[in-house]
């Protein structure tokens, strides 16, 4: 993969190797931060496939795609996800056939937008999988495709599905929650199904990074799904002094999505401390906004180190000095 | 499905069924012709499917897909096949993976194009054939949406694959053949792969409809797949009287595409007295254009009556008379 070291000479931790823990948009908003600060080249980011689904025929991987998109400059800036000056004309042309679509059939589903130019992602990773590829393989590829400088490998090449268990619906899928109930509704446990194995080079990643970063993702179905494959919660315990999170919770609320409120349903507090209470056994430290330095205290009380700094990534300037305090916090002084 | 009989008044064999054994581009032609002469709702055409692909994950069917487009008026009239006011935003954000697919994989393929609207067909019936749907249903759902007031079924539920083998690269698909090398290359062989199953639906058109026609298709690679089925010759042959074919060949070219240049290489006399050859055992009469009338005495000594009208379909009118004469040409007086 090509470095972009030499255009943009790093600020910190010029030798550390990182490994971010990611989840899609907050993951993928901290890596482009930290990218302005530490050489692409040492940094890998394992990334969750538990929303990961089929349609259409095709498989689709939305955090993975969502932090290379986001990377590579390429995301709408209006709409925050999608390619820019993208077209949805495949998905318009699917209307025709709802009205034949057989009761209880998924075909023609249109609530999943997927533009048209990114459907050449979709394309390429199906057909790559179809010729027996693995999901690291296929990611590196595509990454590569787009010119990304820091290594995206998936959490497992296996399939872990995250299953989100509704008041009103039952068992639906994460992108069913997600997208088409725009998860306004409530919730009574997340699962995780399917195989739970790390892939290699995510095991690798974890163990054997300098640092690692759990990013202001959700940690119940971003972080969670990691957390869920034998080993992350092992190999992270016994390194956790190298390990940080940065808190998705600012203020009560999540930086985005649906965090704060999936956190209250499942018996957790929404705020700083309940992260801290996820974390404490995994990370050594916890990045929290100024909008919760009251909270200081009882985040240390929870056993973790706390770190007050800007985590509302409003601008590219906030994002990188996020990405400077949060490797500096678990780095030797 | 909706019929159009109310608006079309048919003119010829009011109360005859008719199957139509059908290729793709021919075939549609033939049909838009024969519709405006008999109701549509008796019309059933058998669909050759041995072109089927796979590419990016996605079930591909062209010759149901370019019958469906023409009948409902959809295809691009300068291009002659593939849907009016395409786009192809898909196909060229694909390009960005050329670069990383690795030697051997098809992913990323571009040579077959597939256009942004034409893409929703394909997603619909990958999506439902995924759930379990038979090709038969799927296809009926199909044209449905499309609002077809004919029947379609493809020749069989199952694989079966044209292969055609080149004299330059061995084995090829008929897609590779066809479209990637432009069938510019000689070949040497052509079979069919896979199980030989008729589907029901196929088999009881082409036991039960009143009037079988065999369309004006290339008979090696568009009917061919079709009689390479279990049955399809005895049933034809059981019925002879009542089966007529349109010659492809006219004044020894193809109307479309590469049925003479194959029939040559193949060692077939590319004419109709050749195509003659090829269906005297399951059809009774012959149509040929006048460019061929003096081979007329040639195919009745094949043992074919042959009827002689204009059958290159530059015109709605012609292409209607054409339906109409073949009907008539097996049609109790």
């Amino acid at each position: 993969m090509k470095s972009t070291s030499d255009t943009m000479p790093p600020t910190v931790a010029a030798t550390s190797s990182v490994t971010v823990v990611s989840g899609g948009v907050g993951a993928a908003r901290f890596l482009t931060g930290l990218l302005n600060v530490i050489d692409p080249a040492k940094v890998t980011a394992v990334v969750n496939t538990g929303d990961d689904t089929q349609l259409h025929g095709l498989s689709i991987s939305p955090d993975l795609d969502t932090i290379t998109y986001t990377l590579a400059g390429a995301t709408d800036p209006e709409r925050g996800w999608g390619l820019r000056n993208e077209t949805w004309t495949a998905m318009a042309a699917l209307q025709r056939f709802e009205a034949v679509r057989p009761n209880g059939s998924a075909a023609a589903t249109r609530w999943f937008n997927l533009g048209d130019q990114d459907l050449a992602t979709h394309f390429y990773r199906t057909a790559r999988l179809t010729e027996g590829a693995s999901l690291t393989e296929v990611t590196e590829e595509i990454t590569t495709a787009w010119g990304l400088g820091l290594r995206l490998v998936p959490m497992t090449d296996e399939r872990r599905t995250t299953v989100v268990t509704t008041a009103t619906e039952g068992d639906v899928s994460f992108q069913d929650y997600f997208v088409r109930l725009r998860h306004s509704v409530p919730i009574t446990s997340v699962r995780f199904d399917g195989v739970a194995q790390l892939s290699q080079s995510a095991r690798f990643a974890l163990t054997n990074a300098e640092i690692v970063v759990i990013a202001p993702s959700n940690p119940l179905v971003s972080i969670g799904p990691i957390r869920s494959l034998d080993g992350t919660d092992d190999i992270l315990s016994a390194r956790r002094d190298s390990v940080v999170a940065v808190s998705p919770i600012v203020g009560g609320a999540a930086l985005k999505g649906p965090a704060a409120r999936m956190m209250t349903e499942l018996g957790h507090e929404s705020s700083v401390v309940g992260v801290a209470r996820l974390y404490a056994g995994i990370a050594s430290a916890l990045v929290i906004d100024p909008a919760d330095a009251h909270l200081v205290d009882a985040v240390v009380a929870e056993g973790m180190r706390c770190i007050v700094t800007p985590s509302v990534m409003s601008t590219p300037e906030i994002a990188q000095t996020l990405g400077e305090v949060t490797i500096a916090a678990v780095s030797a002084p």
